[in-house]
């Protein structure tokens, strides 16, 4: 072997199950999760991952597979991986742990991936309530751009980034993750007025031994059935990092996480090619299979010197990231506003979720003059490189948000223009994005005033 | 005159009250506020403009101006602005407005602004629950530069644009504004669960005839009593634009605004020599006098074509906008992330205001480290060119929100590095912001883990 | 006056001749030319100027002007500043001078300028030889945008600069200029091959009488009269900086310049609106009147701590500087190469301009099947922001040079497209540039195999 | 295989020799060196690549490698290949080849690559006459960025591109280029007076049997020999592209070259981590071997269509192209002016080539106060993403040429401070790159006025 050049420390092979890779994978957040390798802090290692699903939702032209996704079993992360210095000491909570992005991409002979929509039933996403039914759309990449054969007329370039990154909890973190969403999840229909606009359900996903997989720790064992009962789901990002699902996270990103557990325990997983901030239709990047280089550094004693709490623990932080150098270059942008009143008229107060929502209606409403279903909007929204603002956040009643579209990802100039939309006849082109049925009795909510 | 450069059409003078100016003021919405101006299409005008408080807010280094700042007087606007086509017929109700600013800045001799946050009980701002009291930092431009003897050890270029700029509403739009946030401000506090964290008060901000000022209409006519009582405060954003406070809106921007009355007019104020994304102390760009050269067109019948409304009514729109080509251009960011656990530690529903104030505080305690007080980072979050992003908005129950900070703008490295903070003893550098007392009784959310 | 805003050291009434201005311009480089007007290190100040031709050529609709200009006339300048430190102290010979564009633009009322090329018997451009007739195109401004009535169908936002700004020589280093310049005149036609490929005329401007000016110094005085002869010209770059033509020193930007003279004495002039690399028409930027916004400091000792001489005398330096944030943003270019082989085919050895000429004339052609004359390509190439590259200098026998082209500031896709070149017949947009006859007898360069 | 993914046509293993590949490659142009494989428009496919050297410069910490390099085996290309349209027609002469390069980078496992400067009796480099020694430098790829123990304190994002790019010429260009250059050779020395300033040696490099490899034709045959003699070097750029080192061919990017023979005959090579505009140590990008991924097109008929000749025959013409979307971002630049004066002292005309060099030379003394070598500088400043400008070739006698310099890639401030460089004791921080001795005769250019 070469001196130089990655070492590999987590291999796939996307033909495998999970359960069946030579390191096995686990979706659970837990500290007693233990490390399936060790890396030094000053070499560069190369992690592999699964898509998010581990295979579950397929190449297929299909929606089926989503509608029927089982949300148990997601993320599959690749790790956990113990990270110890220089001098032979593995990270001790209290550090703060510098995980530099040098390179990531798609795994070779893998390169393509998928945006879909959940069934409302099963997830839904941040529009469920205008858009019940399952869709998938299948990307495939050419290099640095995406192009879909169920999205025609875009193309763009990834600003590839891992959703998932972060350390495990430890204990006392796990425990108040579990107790705080478990009162949300009870409680929060009564209580919370969000949950009238967002219609995403569960409100939160709570342990369950269902799906769960603990990497070395084999299925059904008496620590199992422990751990599987306590373990925190992946789905929400967290004090640790997690799914925080920010697309910036890319080549030569530098990400501080702070570390709750002896040896750090970094997992990572869930890449994405693409993704647009919100990442709305929520299985919303383009999802893939992929690698990671990374070279991980300690701060000894970091978090304390870097992280300020922000809640009544010492474990209540946020980690903080540097962007990298060679993200995608847009000059021209078209922009849409939203604020803080829903589709019903009712005003809300000062909530940058609503503004937002309505920001992405209405740019779905406005991009599907230009030829396009509202659905295969909806997943471009979600997966291609667009810009989610707060832009105003004090001026009572209405937040303002902003969603910026980069215009050169169309091969169509879509920005206004004097008289009339000049597609002419406003025909969809074709195909379509795959699409299931909505068999469920949730009401759908429909804009009286949009075109059709 | 020569037959090039803008024609002079809105001139102020800086010097006298916004009730004294050529062209009166005015600081509200309402259909029947006459025109003060006409332009043509294609004619390149210039609109010059007080700082929204109409120079309540004064030079002088003291933030009593501010504690005792009068909100039922904001904004200041220059127009209403009547716009005609270049074949003499005045815009209509239901074409779009589009808006190129063609350039915008300070007024000559009047180079310098102001940044502040209200007495909480006064309006507070976005972290008023951390921060009640009156705070205001002077800032001087040295061209494109704005540095502050009150916060030391920043200095950053401006990506300058007017906060206020929108098109008068019909009376049914006015009705529709009126009465929705009438209902908010009732029954608001028992309703809504963001009233619990965001602690800016009123929740909305209703017409009333105090301080009000309608142009041309005399005070305490008839007719100023009857518009007085109807007329929209400006302190939100709303379907037509208004005090949107997007800091985009600058140099080669190109806004479409919805028409909803003959000749449209058109109406701006609130210059801000700059501002960062969310505007979060509230008083909270650099708040300036000002001018703006600007060039109309009319795209007729446009809101239906463009424009799709998301809502009840067919007002229920908002504007689009272009970006310009000329933003001030950083190639480094530190970014702070938050999610939607309060400073309670209760976990929320996909809230990304929540959300967004984590992060804010979050990067507040961080820069604090560095030798700023965290009222002096506070206003800086404020105006500075930073970006506040909606990360993730569908991994329940947590909304990621980061805050991206360019770092070129201070004068030391803020980025983490290996060991301690480099600047040894926290010393907070002098002078501090300028801050009165608050002498309210309402509690302070104090953070139990904060650094102090 | 205000306790903020610039200082306005240097007066300028564009409806004034150069010697008529409250403060008197010169055209000439001198030690001994006194300055007019003082500044402190740190104070912020203004300067005004004239165009490069003090009015000489005009806003008429006509190229005569350019024809019959005067070269000897050439460039008033506004100056010299005299540079005090805080302490009192002026610059010395062997500091190095820090001058901060903090902002500059066209002056109030007077919004347009011109882009030309001189008549080859009159000083000619780049390709001269291609194209001997004086043309002239005139500009306007919107805001950060031009567009010329002679040039239809492009607009861009300038790149706003001073074409002119440099220190005085000491009479050491003048000396040192007039003889290697009069070597060239006097003997290059007969040593330098290069003078076979670029066909301006004279190799060097040479000092004279002939329409000097210099400054508070009255014309016809024993003391102008010996200064007069030994003033060097101010057409090119020298060691003081001067014409150098940089289109990247615009706002923001920080120049470090050596100091020769006690006081430093700053002279500036010959504002660009926008200009692209090389200013290959010459009189080819956007010509326009303007302003300055400075601010100097001093590096005491810096010329010997930070310059290095690359020459036979420590005078032999050149100035460096930094780049400011807020240039225009483009995405999409469209690169043109060229190669060290002139039109005839011969081959030249690593010679960067004729490199640059092939891939202009290469540019001017692609650009002029899309319905542009070549006169109006050339103009604009000449003006707009272009980047010219030194891409390969080592390639025995080539040079490769590139001219990259923002594809944003036509209003059609310039870019080549499957099959024919979508404007079907070739005509050109009318009108075309302002043209005058050549007269002269030398012969034109015509690339037999180009279009017509 | 799967449906997606690059077609692998031209495989390389880094292990054997050039002439040992599957399919071997070439290193001189001639119309009659067949097609080693053919791919059709609109397919993905991938081509590998050795080194320029194919293996000949090593590893090995050790300069010798290049003093004694053979310039007569260089550039070793992978191709040629056939391009044939999806209608099954081969691309015709006078058709465009449009090539975007989709991906790029170096090969898995071999992550490493040189800069260096040949020996002057070698073929040296821009400036030679400075810096006669062999030298080298080895960096080592972590993902995005390069970092060299040789030249401590620099890490730095590539903009990974191929040195070489082209079509195979007809009979009739490789005639013209022969004579041309042959030309040149003979009669260089007593012409071009750039000759006295350029000292890289030879001037042409002619056709030569010695060295040369023309893929599937067997050394030693009698077709071998006719090639070999007639068959240009590939060391310059040409019509058909070639080895034009443009660092902005890069991922993303879209190269529009002619076509003189049937099917294209594409070849590559010379892939580059990252280069400096102008290569200005000649073996001076970051050599290393490496892959491409790429998808052709062709515009029928387009080389009339769009690329206008500039010389005597309709082959004299230059490729175009469009610069890729994700080049690394930089926001800080320190620029070097550099007019064309010579070190001797004297005057040159208009000259871009000597300015670059004054401007080249100013920077290398520059940055040496800051504790690197001068020849850590010339290699870095060959291979870093800096950028050579001709920002004026008009003023008469001038050429203004400028290197900017990203200060990022810098581990200190490398910007002029008020008073002494901070490095206080000027020592080059260890080790410096690896060098020989020169043992020639020729004079060295020394500046007396630098410093040592």
């Amino acid at each position: 072997m070469a001196p130089y050049g990655p070492r590999l420390v987590v291999p796939i092979d996307v033909k495998k199950k999970p359960w069946e890779q030579k390191l096995p994978l686990h979706n659970r957040w837990h500290p007693d999760i233990p490390p399936v390798a060790e890396v030094k802090t000053g070499e560069v290692f190369r992690v592999e991952m699964v898509d998010f699903s581990g295979g579950g939702i397929t190449h297929d032209y299909t929606a089926e597979d989503i509608k029927h996704a089982d949300p148990s079993v997601v993320h599959y992360l690749s790790g956990p991986i113990r990270v110890v210095g220089e001098d032979g000491i593995a990270a001790k909570p209290g550090d703060l742990l510098v995980v530099e992005i040098l390179n990531l991409g798609p795994l070779p002979g893998d390169e393509w991936g998928y945006t879909a929509t959940f069934d409302r039933e099963n997830g839904g996403g941040f529009l469920t309530d205008h858009f019940p039914c399952a869709t998938k759309a299948i990307w495939y990449f050419e290099g640095i751009y995406a192009y879909s054969p169920h999205i025609p007329g875009v193309r763009f370039p990834g600003l590839t980034h891992p959703g998932v990154i972060g350390t495990a909890p430890s204990m006392e973190l796990l425990d108040i993750w579990n107790k705080r969403e478990r009162d949300l999840e009870e409680n929060g229909l009564q209580n919370l007025k969000l949950c009238e606009v967002l219609h995403s359900r569960p409100l939160a996903n709570l342990p369950t031994p269902k799906g769960c997989r603990l990497g070395k720790i084999e299925d059904g064992t008496p620590e199992w059935e422990k751990i599987a009962r306590e373990a925190a789901r992946t789905i929400p990002g967290r004090e640790n990092g997690g799914n925080c699902d920010i697309k910036n996270l890319s080549r030569g990103s530098k990400i501080y996480l702070p570390v709750f557990v002896d040896g750090a325990n970094l997992s990572t997983g869930d890449m994405h090619f693409s993704q647009g901030d919100g990442e709305v239709s929520f299985c919303g990047a383009i999802e893939m299979s992929g690698f990671l280089e990374l070279k991980c550094e300690l701060i000894r004693g970091g978090m304390k010197e870097y992280l300020t709490p922000m809640g009544p623990t010492p474990l209540h932080v946020n980690p903080i990231f540097e962007i990298g150098p060679v993200e995608p270059r847009f000059s021209e942008w078209l922009v849409f506003e939203g604020i803080s009143v829903d589709e019903s008229g009712r005003q809300h107060y000062l909530d940058a979720s609503v503004a937002y929502k309505r920001a992405v209606l209405n740019a779905i409403d406005y991009l599907s003059k230009f030829g396009y279903s509202k659905e295969q909007v909806y997943l471009l929204l979600s997966c291609c490189p667009c810009e989610g603002r707060i832009s105003g956040i004090v001026d009572s009643p209405n937040a303002c948000a902003t969603l910026a579209i980069p215009t050169a990802i169309f091969d169509q100039d879509i920005r206004p223009k004097n008289n009339k939309v000049p597609v002419g006849p406003r025909i969809v082109r074709k195909p379509d994005v795959l699409k299931c049925t909505y068999d469920g009795n949730l009401p759908v909510t429909r804009n009286p005033s949009a075109s059709t």
